[in-house]
């Protein structure tokens, strides 16, 4: 991958629990936020069911979309989990006993006296090519495949996954950040913001609304730039208009 | 829309504070498990960023591919809100002035004895053809096109429109469910549960493992069917499997 300023990555959750409201996903949170941190644009977030083709179609399209692709869930061993071997077709590669991950988790289940048997073994089928992310909770690796990683479902395995696969990232430009909270309604800056935002392109300038009651709501205004000083003269600038307008900010 | 034994949904939410890790959102796993109680299936859910293009490119896909599509954030009267506009261009429409939405917004500005002013005036722009969906909470209306349901992104203001819409949704057959939590790990029940799977097309069986800690895991298996009878069949069966191989659960 030739180096660039900004890189881009998507997250693909994996599993029926998510669409069913059963579980509500919060890895796509802490990957975003991780991706945020190292200078990478998350562009995509998808949530979809456990349906092997529409697995294929959506790895497949965001792979192509994005610098990175990092899925969740699937890869346990009950007859529900499906990513490894969707992964594999979709890059059109044979999926196998991958011996590295086979001796890990025999050795594993050895220790913790519980049988390695055959639906366990189907955690050590790993698509041809790939490269084990090693699972320090569970042991059950992961695998990264050219732009793919595919991570588990369980957040303490995918936060660990993710820890274990940054060395193969590419680190963007850092994009600096400041908020301000403002005891307002968004209606009284909302020409100020756009202003702003319409002046400068590096900047960029997000406004979030908060209604916690009818005497406790307000607007959290987010600016970024990539460029430090940029950032803070308009933050500056910003407060001075808050100031000048008698409205109170934080 | 013809009557039919199941619908889908899917859910777009529109903002880069999701993507950027800022904001954990919760809209999308209320409104699957709202879909959950009344027989709809949410079929994908989908995090995009503030862009026109992106909007109008994932509302065409979703709302050609689903029942129903619900859309969240991007309707307040900020330069970043882009929604309303982006719909409109996604349905071939124009957007205009409404004048409903534009006397409830004059009102509660005059009562609360704030400025009507240009900004807060956008949100009153509707897409031409659009039913309003009444927000008691701030009172900048959401919108009905079509299956589309275009919502706010504030949680309180979200769930307000969402109850507002139940009355336009075609109910599917509700899918009972039932779980039992075993203490064990997934690779004691995996063969079990496949054979169960296999057996009746009208069950679908999930498995959700946990892991606290080295001396807290276990797996949620969940049941579910339209057929209340099979249902808990199935879930005495597995129990006796359950009892037969002394693997405790709740």
């Amino acid at each position: 991958m030739v180096k660039k300023a900004k890189y881009s990555a998507s997250v693909l959750v994996i599993g029926d629990e998510i669409l069913s409201g059963r579980t509500q996903d919060t890895n796509s949170n802490y990957i975003a936020k991780k991706m945020a941190e190292i200078g990478i644009d998350t562009s995509e977030i998808r949530v979809i069911p456990d349906i092997k083709e529409v697995i294929i179609e959506s790895v497949n399209e965001l792979r192509e979309k994005n610098d990175y692709l990092f899925t969740t869930g699937g890869i346990g061993p009950t007859h529900d989990d499906i990513t490894a071997e969707s992964i594999a077709l979709a890059f059109g590669v044979k999926i196998e006993l991958n011996e590295s991950a086979f001796s890990v988790l025999k050795k594993y289940y050895e220790e913790i006296g519980s049988p390695f048997n055959e639906v366990r073994q189907r955690m050590a089928r790993i698509p041809v090519g790939a490269t084990l992310i090693e699972n320090p909770v569970s042991k059950a690796p992961g695998f990264k495949i050219e732009n793919v990683f595919v991570f588990a479902g369980i957040p303490k395995i995918m936060i660990a996954m993710l820890e274990n696969s940054l060395e193969f990232l590419h680190k963007g430009s850092i994009v600096h950040s400041q908020s301000v909270k403002v005891d307002a309604v968004e209606g009284d800056i909302a020409d100020t913001l756009s202003l702003m935002d319409s002046e400068d392109s590096d900047l960029r300038i997000g406004s979030y609304p908060f209604f916690n009651s009818k005497v406790d709501f307000g607007v959290n205004v987010v600016i970024k730039s990539v460029d430090k000083d940029k950032l803070s003269k308009s933050v500056n600038k910003f407060k001075e208009f808050l100031n000048k307008n008698s409205l109170n900010f934080d």
